[in-house]
């Protein structure tokens, strides 16, 4: 298949570009019988939608969710969910000039080796934008993990080098850059507005935690959960990495300091970030990804143009300079959608 | 599906336990009319297996190639490559003590929970001894890539906290480690073996690279190269995480430095991996993975046995006090699968 | 998967109910730089819709093809091509006596056993006009086609028991069944009109041929390209058979009379349809499929209510009293989906 | 992928070819802790084999079954089973002349322009020996559908123009057609051995019957029950044609006969063949098969050889002149893979 959809049991097909007609996406799979509704869903939206802050881009994408079927008297009838997203507020004609040029850290070139052919119009289907049937179909599937028990969080981690070094949960969606640590969220909206101000950008690391997953979900051997996972991240542009549990610090350790002894019927420590050899434990599940810094920045930068000119290229528009905050929410349905499909593959298990 | 499988164009699916009467693997979709032997499949068998070195396993694995199908005269055929490797050297009885008990850093606990039943004889399905399939189905992907002028090469980095700082290719298959700098290499064996001598064990990273593929490979948006490599290296039992590029560093860089600019045709750095926007760029595609040290310690530990009552256990048998060395073959064996497979999906975008 | 997608390398995703706000599909495999437009796959969509005359329902569904992503200055980009036809005339008050009561025919006790629920508005998503959605997404793949040298042909053969004896191309689209003989066709249309009368209906056989398939398409062993026709049509809510080439009659010849031989370098006999252990000889490709009887009648039936009681029930509405002309153009699109799959996995063959 | 799997949460992978080392199965998706052993599959092994009476072939295969991996201590383990048949009597010298020659209605053309390599020997991977492989699978899913209450039961309805009059059931394994009736059999018993003699061959119809599915089983749109069963079918080499319930006779039927209405609870006719709108109405699954001549006859025929020169070929060698006796097993085999899978799947659905 050409790769626009995912999952096995609950599984997703995406469409749309950045400045055509719509975004949407085909929920498959979905349980009936369920209550849900286009404001359970909006609530998602909002959340990854431009304009929230000054630290977001000012773009009014204007994403109102629309439910075309699935539903019959506000209940999920088993039937594809088919939500719509209609563009608005394109400009097209902003692309003019990138149209024969490649804009560094885009993908412009790459799309144009693949297919010899692009639409240039806002990254196309290259854009962020796609993630917003992602989202969507995310709130379609934590609808559904709410009714298991399970929670599903993110946050900010780390901005432009500023760690968060407390926790605090109920501040996270109180900053505008969704971090976990509300004096390292001052400073971090402080960098962000000094790199806006000069045309640059920056990185981070967003967190998330899985609870309430029961023990046992996970296909061996390939579809192990965290392999699953790992998939969903990286499978958004702007992710260069991830780990889970204790990660990278894992290879600095002692097999006597990483295993995760049990107790009392449980786990002393969660080193493995919730998973072992695929499967969840029952424990929370914790993973961390790399973000990279906007690719789009208004500092001047070489290039090439289709005939393979160099030259010098500033990008203009209206970008985030740090895209944490507004993946967040996608981090979150991209978890959100593993977890339910390992679900409803679990139930064929022991059928 | 059940998750046993791997690959979409270029499919392999695995079977086999640890302790049972053989593992192996199908493989399905291969370019008919190449030339393929046994023994070119066990050149990547022979650096598998344990018992290489002081640093490895001393058990003897004899992981002898066996083409029972899709070959003719020399030749694939195009139906599918069945390849089998009959255990040996079994010894089941040596694993009657964690028969009812769950070993930390393992996944008895995990395959308890998920199917009600396990196979307890050396971790069953969820044994390394798993990856035997990979490699051999990997040495056929490999075959092909050749062909394609693509080649897939990885190696230790760091181990139990020692870095590689040098980078001598000719020198990863001369030292037991596989590492990139022989200096370190000395280091870290040393490592290894204060720590076997002590029963405990450690991680480290390995770095894989990957030359000669072509640009405008990979599928937007859910089967991006890096997501479907992601998945590939944490469907691996030991790897708990991956950063493509420059990788979790991205996130305190600047944008203005992280992008790749362009010059002269070609890109003047090489930040993003190899890919942008999950398709190739044509660079060289790199990628670390994190490795967990070894679960199989003879340290004492805290656990509980399936009546749930604590206990402390000492996993005996022969394991690889460091893991590293030997996963190096299975990490460019599942990159070889992934690469091939996008070589087959792109094939089929343009027809 | 939860089977609302069909396809491997060319491959459609669909939504939508009778009475929704929409019907549509995904389209994800296309091939980049082929000139498409709305126009071309509205007269697809023309042929499948009710009113086209006496014998077909008198409902209009103002089938408006709207691409809504995956096109680019009127090329496609190899993106998802994204089709949506918005539902009109619903009149779902219709229905409402037929709320708690399941047709004799109808899918409306089966899907209500699968799921617990149902949107009983006109079949919801067990109407044909779920088939509107393949029709789009089959005129792509016809495009497609056109520019290998296939044509896809199918027509009426047998209505109510009358049997086209002749077989005249060009007059399958001026008659009002599609029928091959314009004489046999006079006689189904007073046939049906009869029926119609009494508030009975008839089925049919649909014969299709598909020309200038080139030799070697297909997989052994479980996707034959027979197989996935199979599959194809009997997806199909109202086919309850299919035959290839000889098909039943060839349960009653001999070997030496079944066997296509071969003279001069082609097959003397198409006995076998055009393919020969799943993969394509070369020959017109020949298949026939039975289509049962329009299940909405108003003559007076017996049936059962959710509560389980015994009631005579009669079906009203704008029905097709026989089905067979509007299939037609189902049959072709689903043909060509499968035509146009198995070109491109036989790309990923040699590559 | 490149079409040797089958099945989505039960699937199976086969490999192997007639005249290589064995074929088998990789069967993945399996219920654990079920009892399952080697002389179960046997049993259904044997019913395959050749050589079983006078009408089916003399050539002695040796199916013995071997699972080696996916059971424990005599129950399955969730894991994939793993089943082997070695191939034994291999005579790869009697195909030596027709190496460069096509056999008529063989696949031998049709691989080689698949594939531009073949192995000829015994038809390779096109032998009726692939079957072998879905037997042993198809037993697997046998087992789990007689924990559910299902039973699944094929036989000879037509050999050579001669059908069944009479339905006796516990006939049909006592006779070497195993047809449903007995007087009939003897006269397709006499017919079979005329045109052996003769160095002919003859088809048949081969009718299949299962008995307790649930309701409510089956995916719509494209994976409806019927057409997976039909896809499962027409996989086989030997088969031109399926139907369901009244099938062909449908296309004669009124709508007011060949609905099936209700009363007193359940379905009073069941001409639809135990499925409406792909989902299982409860009723008897019903469906016929339409089974071409054995291919290889010693009747002199016309072909060409692969430099394009005509010629004549006898196919010599050991076969079935008519394979209905051996197909039944394989109907049988292929009819549990798909409605344990749809058990399966629906478990998902709910959940």
């Amino acid at each position: 298949m050409a790769g626009n959809s995912f999952g096995e049991s609950f599984k997703i097909t995406t469409f749309g570009e950045s400045h055509g007609a719509a975004v949407g996406v085909i929920v498959d799979g979905v349980t009936p019988g369920v209550d849900i509704d286009e404001q359970y869903i909006q609530i998602q939206m909002d959340r990854r939608k431009p304009g929230q802050s000054t630290v977001t881009s000012p773009r009014k994408e204007y994403d109102i969710v629309n439910i075309l079927s699935g539903t019959f008297e506000g209940k999920t009838t088993g039937t594809p969910l088919f939500i719509i997203l209609y563009n608005k507020d394109m400009r097209p004609e902003a692309y003019d000039d990138i149209k024969h040029s490649f804009r560094p850290g885009h993908a412009d070139f790459t799309y144009l080796e693949k297919y010899g052919i692009r639409d240039h119009r806002g990254s196309g289907r290259a854009s962020g934008r796609e993630t917003a049937g992602r989202v969507a179909a995310g709130a379609v599937a934590r609808k559904m993990l709410e009714r298991r028990g399970v929670s599903i969080l993110a946050y900010t981690k780390e901005i432009g080098g500023i760690e968060c070094r407390d926790y605090v949960e109920q501040a996270i969606e109180t900053n505008p850059v969704r971090a976990c640590d509300p004096e390292a969220a001052l400073k971090m909206v402080e960098k962000i507005e000094a790199l806006a101000a000069i045309g640059d950008s920056c990185g981070g690391i967003v967190e998330c935690r899985i609870r309430g997953v029961k023990s046992g979900l996970g296909e061996p051997v390939f579809d192990k959960m965290d392999a699953d996972l790992a998939k969903a991240m990286l499978s958004i542009g702007a992710v260069k990495g991830i780990e889970f549990g204790a990660g990278f610090a894992a290879s600095k350790m002692l097999g006597s300091e990483h295993n995760d002894q049990m107790k009392a019927g449980h786990f002393i420590t969660n080193h493995s970030g919730g998973m072992i050899g695929g499967i969840s434990t029952g424990e929370e599940i914790v993973f961390r990804v790399a973000i990279k810094p906007t690719s789009s920045i208004s500092v001047p930068q070489q290039t090439v143009n289709q005939n393979g000119e160099d030259h010098i290229i500033v990008t203009k528009g209206r970008h985030d300079p740090c895209i944490c905050p507004r993946i967040v929410p996608v981090v979150e349905a991209m978890a959100c959608l593993v977890i339910e499909d390992h679900y409803k593959r679990q139930a064929a298990t022991h059928y």
